[in-house]
């Protein structure tokens, strides 16, 4: 393992609504869309454009748990 | 929506291993495991054991990304 | 208890500014104001206006200290 | 304003449970009790014990909203 | 001690980009550009402008670890 | 930029103290000791020990300032 946030999942870029501070992305996963926030400057130095391939990254910490019945 | 947290993944708790004040709770998700981070209060208070059907919540600005090739 | 979020305080919505990506709501609570940042999209599909009863959510990984004389 | 982290919530501190890496520290405020978990190190090095008058201190991108019906 | 937040690094603003409700505040410090996002509202009435010196902030429990060769 | 996660540190591991769940590592840095907390099951799959070489990583979402005088 390269770096300590445990959960990466893989995904595809489905849409990018960007301000000029933050831009939401939404990744398509197998389980359903994650809404992601990073700073617009990441989506331009990762040029990153619908179809992109990308793990979505979240550290164990920022995990809340649900019960579903 | 009743809440504002926008990323919430089905799954089943896998593991739960507690020390007094955090607990770390796996759960298989159709799409890999999940590892979160949760008082072991909460816990207890929700009584999650083994099998039990839960969602994953994450809050949008707590995602990053990274390319995958 | 349904979620393992352990903070949940009651209040009421005083005001919503939104840029494209994130809105800030501004929760009246009785121990005074509660700034928080979420998608412009969650406030969307909550429909969410000035005067509704909310409750904010913070998870206990989140909240630091500060003394007070 | 000194720093830039909005919500301050003031309370007392009403218990301490600690691992060797974190603490729970409840503080009790005029609107409820409130959990915040820190490092065992920033417990020790602030002296903090019961009884304690602290703010509490929440980012406010690290707020969530749910209706209350 | 005065607060719970472990990791605080002295530097210097070096430029301020704001939407309405977020702010990316980019802080030059002896190890290089630490890039912050606060809200607008932390910013005016913190009145922050270039060349400020501050303190970045950052909860231990929000920082990851990746390996360098 | 492979990854969204702007602020990336460079320092070298000082020491690491680990409950069951959760690890706290200290990395010496040029601008002083970075705190961070993982899952000790992170700090294992990825071998680290002292005097490793690594990056702090955080997010800039996670980042909030303070004046310094």
């Amino acid at each position: 393992m390269e770096q300590s946030i445990r959960n990466q999942l893989p995904g595809t870029i489905k849409s990018i609504v960007s301000d000029k501070v933050l831009s939401e992305v939404i990744v398509e996963t197998s389980i359903g869309e994650v809404a992601s926030v990073i700073t617009t400057r990441s989506v331009e130095e990762m040029k990153l454009k619908l179809g992109d391939k990308v793990f979505v990254l979240v550290k164990a910490t920022n995990v809340s748990l649900r019960r579903r019945s």
